[in-house]
């Protein structure tokens, strides 16, 4: 089954993708504009259900890689987007018949839409997480054992480089440290896959899971119901914070937003104290009224499970970069995929590998304490 | 005119290299060693006057960049010179006629030997600085306007990136952040050029050079003469200090080695003290008894003059890792080419470029004030 995505699905893409980006990504007002700007120009986009696509076909995925913080400033070109591609078609000697989102978020769902509109191929219904990570490694086809290789990195300045690396790992490293040079947001295509590939390992259907929920969210608008139970319903999430932002740390190094957010509660859990961690994704939750530090117990919520703070009012997903002092917020979180619960999911995504001294929990056991 | 290479060459030509390296380009030991290795195995090299070459044909150059403090450890291996140059064939669809160093250095003067052994083909006599300098950007070709890409970079484990920069000084960028990642120290290629763009703007005859100066000390030692005097002579250069290192300080950071060595006079000069800075070569040589920064009234050599630091006794060039406490040395500091002079080569490696508050004066000029 494969369908048009028109002008109102961008929308509901934009906003579904900022729930399920876990506040990366970036932010998804960006990325609807770029989307319906491309598609107004060389017209509308069609996706490809994955069950669809041919065993032998090439998919290439590309999406933005740095710190949000920059790219809502140094703003992404459709230019940069082609020529990224464009060399990964000629490094491959091959056509691709496809696209595809490498991650779930706010811009990053929809950088596919404008090569799909301008090259007129499909984008498949899929990503490679589930949700946003930082780090280009934390892919499906990384627990998989895909190639990351090769990859492009383009900047807005015409320089183009191609990484053949051994693995994703150090595809993070060279990527991560060349985006640095091109001042902190560049974009990239890695893992280009085969569709034999694709089906196996991607996260299916999570472009249309995304557009469910910015739908389930604009419907909550218009009929004037609870925008953040819809979400949290749609989502199979949790309110697990409520309250207000009465501090934001954020810093952007080594490639990335890294910082923390400080919700304090505001009605019954008057005075309660809730801290996010971020690293461009939101990554952990704890009760930070008693211990400063995140322990296994204050743990509200913990990567790969997403984590959402929203808007208390409207529902809204914030990206990191749009956190500010005296917002009004309600933290969602959520299961991720069960791949992230595997072993290896845990290795490549665990709170350890982001330096926390907890071990996962799943969002399920965490509520049910 | 061209000749073959043999083993008493390439230790004249690691020696001279080192002299004319101005302390940068690699232990000349190794560079011995690793070509002497590869004519072992495939043969002797044949070297080519640049006035023979076809305006047609393709030169790929090839050399170590990183921090030679790492590069004595980690010490570069065959196959990753093999596999940067196939590369940069592999991406110009092009075999190429021969190869040439791009800088003159104890061990970049002699990776091109490796290539030539094994491939079989010829190195140009010349090279794109006729010394050493710590960056991409500072050859030859950059001054003449030549683009620097594509690049090739490999390390030993596998990873192998090309970069099409927009010029020189991001290719600085981007290989130098790569280069970090790569642990410091790795293979590169840049500035592939037809035979046309290298008779027009490399520094010939840079080879022959360095074997007729690592001759001329070779036959110092056999016949008893003072080894100081004869690379002098044939420099053209002139000794600025003489005494005891009292005090190296050494970083191995941003992919470089930085730091300064401090000389102590010993017989006339008795106190007298000159400091020598260096980021991997040597750059500038000043009196530092009274005032402890340079300026330029205590200036005795500034970059991009040469500057060797050789051993009292031997006449041997002490590279910038290879400097110690207590070593015994004479401070030569001899012309640059005349490219170096010009207000571009003055901009692109000049003391300014490097950050010190100087302007340049010829060391004709600082020798008879």
């Amino acid at each position: 089954m494969s369908r048009y995505i028109d002008e109102q699905a961008i929308d509901d893409i934009a906003l579904g993708s900022s729930v399920l980006g876990s506040g990366g990504g970036g932010d998804p007002y960006l990325g609807a504009l770029i989307a319906k700007q491309a598609m107004s120009s060389w017209g509308p986009v069609h996706l490809w259900n994955i069950n669809d696509i041919e065993d032998n076909a090439l998919f290439i995925p590309c999406s933005s890689i740095g710190a949000p913080t920059v790219a809502i400033e140094k703003i992404i070109s459709s230019a940069q987007v082609i020529r990224a591609f464009e060399m990964m078609e000629t490094v491959l000697a091959r056509c691709a018949t496809g696209t595809f989102p490498i991650e779930i978020g706010g811009i990053n769902s929809l950088i596919p839409m404008i090569l799909a509109a301008q090259k007129q191929i499909p984008v498949v219904d899929c990503d490679g997480m589930g949700r946003a990570f930082p780090e280009v490694q934390m892919v499906s086809f990384y627990l998989d054992d895909l190639p990351s290789g090769p990859n492009t990195l383009a900047d807005e300045k015409g320089n183009t480089l191609v990484l053949y690396t051994i693995d994703g790992l150090w595809s993070e490293r060279f990527a991560r440290a060349i985006t640095e040079q091109m001042g902190a947001a560049a974009v990239m295509c890695d893992y280009p896959l085969t569709g034999r590939a694709l089906k196996k390992s991607a996260i299916p259907g999570t472009l249309t899971l995304a557009q469910h929920i910015g739908q389930t969210l604009r419907l909550a608008w218009l009929s004037g119901s609870n925008p953040i139970h819809a979400i949290t319903q749609s989502l199979n999430g949790h309110v697990i914070a409520s309250g207000k932002i009465i501090d934001v740390k954020r810093q952007t190094t080594g490639g990335f937003a890294r910082g923390h957010v400080l919700i304090e509660g505001q009605r019954n859990d008057k005075g309660e104290q809730v801290t996010v961690l971020f690293q461009n994704e939101f990554l952990l939750a704890y009760r930070s009224s008693v211990q400063r530090e995140p322990r296994q117990d204050n743990l509200l919520a913990v990567v790969p499970d997403l984590l959402s703070i929203l808007d208390s009012e409207t529902g809204r997903p914030i990206v990191t970069e749009n956190l500010r002092y005296g917002q009004r917020v309600d933290v969602v979180a959520s299961p991720c995929h069960t791949k992230w619960r595997s072993a290896k999911g845990l290795a490549v995504a665990g709170p350890r590998y982001f330096g926390y001294p907890v071990d996962y929990v799943a969002i399920e056991q965490l509520v049910s304490r």
